[in-house]
C-alpha cells in the first residue's frame, strides 16, 4: 500500500490515471485515509454530485495482511445525503485486493460529460478504464453475473446498481463477498450516488496471484494475531452470540429493553420481534439448509454473516443485518422474516441502504402512502425505487425528503440522515452518537448499546443522560481508530472488555508497520480524524445547532418507558471537547 | 389596530381564541410584526410543520387607512421550504379589512388533532372558528365561490388551496383582490403549508361597514398622501412603465440585458423573449377585451396589475407576474404566452409559489421529466403537483427537492428556496440580495434591478461585484423597512429617485401616529428587523457558508457576457455590518 491511484473521469479526451506515491497521506488508511483527503481536496461548499466532489475508495492499514478481522474498506466524499463529509465502510473481498495491489487509495475525480458509463478493471498488467454502457440500470446481482463471465471467478468487485446510477441519496457502493454476491455494502450517506456521478459502474479486481501483505516483524505479528483472536472467541458476543445468530441477534435484546424503534419511531416495543429474531433467522437457515454462521470476508473469525433460503432451500439473500431487519422489519410494523429478506436481497441488487430506505418507508406509511405491516406494499415500493418511478425517486431519496414530499412532522433523521434501529430516548448514548456524529445519524459512529444495553465495556443507564457524553466521545474516538485499521467493528466487543485484546490489536499494528503505538496513539489518531471531520463540515455550514435530534424526541414519551431524550443541548455541545 | 388575536389550533377541545393587547409589540406592523413574534415566540430548530410553529398574519401600519399603496399584508413563520424565518407578503383586500377590524395581528398557533378543516369567519359579530370538512381540497377558485354564495360578495379572503393542505413546500397563502380572485400570494417559503399544518383552509372578513382608519392628523395626512401620490404618478417606472405593462415590462429589459435566466440558468437571452414581454401581454389584453391597467387593492395608484383573457375573452388569470412569466416562459423554455397564464391561474388554484413552481419545472427538465419548452408538458406538470401524485409531490416541493430526487446538480436555491427571475451572473447585486437575504433567495428583499439595470437610485455595473455589497444592504435595510408599513414595495421606484417621495412616505408615518420620525428612523427600523431575522436564523443553524450561491454561478460563465458571479465570499459576509 504504496500507493494511490487517482482517476480523473472529467478529463477531456475520456478518463486519465495517475499513480503517485503517498506523500502527505503516508500512514493514513481507510477513515483516515478518506477523511484526510476530502477534507484537503474537496471544497465543502461544493455540490455532492458536482465535478468538484472525490470519491475515495480506501483499505484499512491492516487490510490485505494475515490479521484476522482486516478486510473493511472505507469510501468518502462529501455525502450527497448529508451534505457533511463521510465516510462509509463495507466488508467483502474488495479491500483485501485493492491493498495488496498496494493501493492505499483509488480517488476518482472529475464527472465526465454525456452520459457513458464506466468500468475499470484491475489486474496484474495494471489498470484499464474502459466505456461498457452494455451495464447500464444493471442490478448488482446481474452485473457481478456478467463480470464472472467476463473475467471469471478469481475477482472482487466494488459496484453500484441502478440507484447509484440515478444518483439517489440512498444509493449504497456494494462489495462482493467469498461467494461473489454483491452483498457487502458501504450503505449510508449516498456514497453510490457520488459513484453515479462518476461515471463508474464497477471497478472488478482479479485476484489471481495475489499475494498477502507482510509484516515488517512476522513473528510478533503471528503472536498478535494469535492472541486477538482467542480473545475475540473467548468474548460472549463475538464467540458466541454474534456467530450463532448475527447481528440479528440484537432483535430481542433491544426489544426487550424498550429501545427498538416500532412503527416509524412510535413506540419502543414491538409484537412482532420474536418472528424476526437473530435466533428465528438462525433457526429457518439451519432448518432450510442455509447458512447461520459465514463470514463476510476472508480473514474472519467472528463469521455474524449467513445465507437465507426459502422453504425450497432457494437463495433469498445473504442473512439480513439485524438494522436491515429492523428497518424493514419493526420500524415498518412487518415481521414477515421471508419479507423482509426478499426486500434486503432488493435492496442490495438495487444499490440502496437499508436503513435509509427502511425508514423511508417507514415515513411513507406514517403519510398513508401504505399501510404498516404490509409487507408486500413495502416489496413494491422498493421496486418502485428500482425503476425510479417518482414514488421510488422520493423513496429513494431517503427519509427526509420522503417527509417533506408527503408532509410528515415526524422524520427520524440527524444531517438529514436516518436513524438506525436504536431509539435515542430509551437508548440515550446513541442519541449523543446520532447528534453529534460528523456523518449524520450513524450507529456505528458511537455504538453507546455497548455500554447502554449490553454492558459491554462498563454500564451506563441507558434512560437516563448521566454519563452518555463521555460513553459517546470516548467510542466516537476509538471508532475513527478501528475505522482506519481495516478491522471489523465488532471487535471493539472484545477490545473495550479485554485489555489484553486490546493490547494485542496495538501490537498488530505495531509488528506490521515496525512501531511502537501506545493506547494514547491510538486515541489521538482517533481524535485528530474526528477533528478533520468536524473542520470540514463546519467549513460546510454546520453548526452546534446541527448537532441535536428533531425536536420530537424531546418531546414525545417513547413507550413503554415513556421517555424522552433527556441529554442537554449544552452537554451535546461538549462531546467533541478533547 | 390595537389587538392581536391569537387561535390555538391545537387546544383540547378544539380550536381556542384570545385577544390581547399588543403589548411588547406595539408600534409594529408587518414584517416588524411577524418577525418580533416568530423570532419571540417560536423555538428556532422546531419541525416548520409542528406545533410550535406560529403562523402571523400582520397588516403594515399603514394598511386600511387612507393612504395610497398602503393595502399590503404580511405572513410570518419558521419557513418548511427554507428552515429559515420567513415573511412573505401579499397585495390584495384582506390586509385592508383585517386593519379596519382592528387587528394587528392574527396568530395561528398549535395544530389540531385528527384531520378537521377550519373555516375562520371574521364580522361584525366577531370572530368563529368552524369545522367545514366540506372544503377539503378544493382550489382557491372553487373556494371563494363557495364563500360568496355562503357569505356574499362583500368579503375579502385568506385562503389555501390543494398545495397547502398537502403542506407542499412550494404552497401559498391566497388572498383575494378587488374582484374577488384569490390572486394574490404571499407565494414565497411554503407558507400555505404551514396554514394548512394549522388546518385553517380560510379566513373570510366581511366588510360590510368597515371603516377606513383615521388619522392622528389628518390636514398634513392628506397632503403627504397628495404629495406621495403626485411623487409615484411622475416616476417613469411607477407612473409609466408598470400602469402600461405590469411588471413584465421587465422582460425585454432583463432579456436585453443578458441577465434573463433561460432553461434553468443556463443562458442569459431568452429567444422567445418578446413574445412573453409586457408589451405583449398588455397588446393582447387589449386587443381581446381583458384589463392591461388594473390595482390589485383599494387605494393603488400605480395599476400594475392586469386581467389576462383568451382569444374569445373568456377570463385566463390576472394578468401574470413578471417572475411567473419568466419562471414557467423562458426558464422553461416556454414562449406561448397563454399557456403561461394558464399555469398561473393552475399556481393561483392550486395554492403554489409560481417561482418556486417553474424552476422546479426548470430543474425537472434539465433531470429529462420532460423536454424544454413542452408547455403542454409543464401544465400537466402543475396539474400533478395540484393533484398530489407522487410526481407531484416532488414538484411540489420545491426546486431542491427535485433537484435531489433527479439528481440534477445544477439547482438554482440559496437556502433551499428557487432563485427568481434575475441572474446573479449579470445582476451580480441580485446575487448578493439572494446570497445574504434572510429570506433565501428572493428577489423582493433587495431588489438591486434598480441600479443594476434601472438606472433608478444610482447606477452600479451589474456585470461586475464593485458596488455590489453597498447597494443590496442599502436596499436589504430599505425593505424591511418598507415591508412593515404596508407598502407595495413598488414604490420604492419613486423613493429612491425622489428624496420628496421619501419624506412624503415618512410624512404619511408621522401624520397617521403623530410621530416625528426622521430618515434615520426608517432605517433603524429596517436594521432592526434584519437583525432580528438574522438571530433566528443563527439559533436555526444558518451560518456564513449559507449566505453562498451555489458554486456552479461562481464557475460557468452565463451568455452572452459570459460573466460568472464574481463577489467575494468575504463580502458577501459584510452586508450585514452595520
Amino acid at each position: 500500500m504504496d500507493k494511490i491511484l487517482r482517476i480523473d473521469m472529467g478529463a477531456k479526451g475520456g478518463p486519465k490515471m495517475t499513480e503517485s506515491p503517498l506523500g502527505e497521506y503516508a500512514g493514513l488508511g481507510g477513515r483516515a485515509m478518506t477523511s484526510s483527503i476530502i477534507s484537503s481536496e474537496v471544497p465543502p461548499l461544493c455540490h455532492a454530485l458536482g465535478q468538484d466532489n472525490k470519491l475515495v475508495i480506501a483499505p484499512g492499514l491492516l487490510t490485505g495482511s494475515a490479521a484476522v478481522m482486516s478486510g473493511r474498506l472505507s469510501i468518502g466524499c462529501k455525502s450527497p445525503l448529508t451534505g457533511t463529509i463521510k465516510e462509509s465502510n463495507s466488508g467483502g473481498q474488495a479491500g483485501i485486493a485493492m491493498a495488496r495491489y498496494g493501493y492505499a487509495a483509488i480517488v476518482l475525480e472529475g464527472n465526465p460529460e454525456g452520459s457513458d458509463l464506466y468500468k475499470i478493471v484491475i489486474n496484474n498488467k495494471g489498470v484499464s478504464i474502459q466505456v461498457d454502457n452494455s451495464l447500464k440500470m444493471l442490478t448488482n446481482y446481474d452485473l457481478i453475473e456478467k463480470m464472472k463471465g467476463e473475467f471469471g471467478e478469481k475477482i472482487a468487485c466494488i459496484s453500484i446498481g441502478p440507484a447509484g446510477e440515478m444518483k439517489m441519496g440512498a444509493a449504497s457502493i456494494a462489495v462482493t463477498d467469498m461467494e461473489l454476491r454483491p452483498s457487502r455494502h458501504a450503505g449510508r450517506g449516498g456514497v453510490g450516488a457520488v459513484m453515479g456521478s462518476k461515471g463508474v459502474k464497477v471497478i472488478v479486481f482479479d485476484t489471481t496471484g495475489l499475494k498477502m501483505r507482510q509484516p515488517k516483524e512476522p513473528e510478533k505479528f503471528r503472536e498478535a494475531n494469535k492472541k486477538f483472536t482467542e480473545g475475540l472467541k473467548s468474548h460472549p458476543v463475538t464467540g458466541k452470540g454474534l456467530p450463532a445468530y448475527g447481528t440479528s441477534v440484537l432483535t430481542n435484546i433491544l426489544n426487550e429493553a424498550g429501545g427498538y424503534p416500532t412503527r416509524n419511531f412510535k413506540t419502543g416495543a414491538f409484537e412482532g420481534a420474536s418472528a424476526i429474531s437473530g435466533e428465528t433467522y438462525a433457526d429457518l437457515e439451519t432448518k432450510r439448509g442455509g447458512l447461520a454462521t459465514h463470514g463476510c470476508h476472508t480473514g474472519c473469525v467472528i463469521q455474524c454473516s449467513g445465507t437465507y433460503v426459502d422453504k425450497n432451500g432457494k437463495f433469498i439473500s445473504k442473512q439480513p443485518e439485524y438494522e436491515t431487519v429492523w428497518a424493514h422489519g419493526g420500524n415498518c410494523g412487518i415481521s414477515d422474516p421471508d419479507a423482509i429478506a426478499r426486500i434486503d436481497f432488493l435492496d442490495d441488487t438495487y444499490g440502496l441502504d437499508t436503513i435509509e430506505m427502511g425508514v423511508a418507508i417507514g415515513v411513507a406509511m406514517d403519510a398513508g402512502v401504505i399501510q404498516f405491516g404490509d409487507a408486500e406494499g413495502a416489496i413494491r415500493l422498493v421496486n418502485e425505487v428500482g425503476k425510479g418511478t417518482p414514488l421510488g425517486r422520493i423513496l429513494g431519496s431517503g427519509a427526509e425528503v420522503t417527509g417533506k414530499a408527503f408532509g410528515v412532522e415526524r422524520i427520524p433523521v440527524v444531517k438529514h440522515q436516518s436513524m438506525p434501529a436504536y431509539d435515542p430516548r430509551a437508548v440515550q448514548g446513541m442519541g449523543v452518537t446520532y447528534a453529534t456524529s460528523t456523518m449524520g445519524a450513524d450507529h456505528t459512529a458511537g455504538y453507546a448499546v455497548t455500554a447502554n444495553i449490553l454492558k459491554v465495556g462498563g454500564f451506563v443507564d441507558p434512560l437516563k443522560p448521566d454519563g452518555q457524553i463521555e460513553l459517546s466521545r470516548n467510542l466516537q474516538i476509538a471508532t475513527a481508530a478501528i475505522d482506519s485499521t481495516g478491522m471489523c467493528l465488532f471487535i471493539a466487543f472484545a477490545v473495550l472488555d479485554q485489555p489484553e485484546t486490546f493490547q494485542a490489536l496495538i501490537d498488530l499494528l505495531n509488528s506490521y508497520y515496525g512501531l511502537s503505538l501506545t493506547a494514547d496513539d491510538v486515541s489521538a489518531l482517533g481524535k485528530k480524524i474526528l477533528t478533520i471531520e468536524r473542520n470540514f463540515n463546519m467549513r460546510a455550514g454546520f453548526t452546534a445547532q446541527h448537532d441535536r435530534l428533531p425536536a420530537y424526541f424531546s418531546k414525545m414519551p417513547l413507550p413503554p418507558h415513556n421517555v424522552t431524550f433527556q441529554v442537554k443541548d449544552e452537554d451535546l455541545d461538549k462531546v467533541f471537547n478533547f
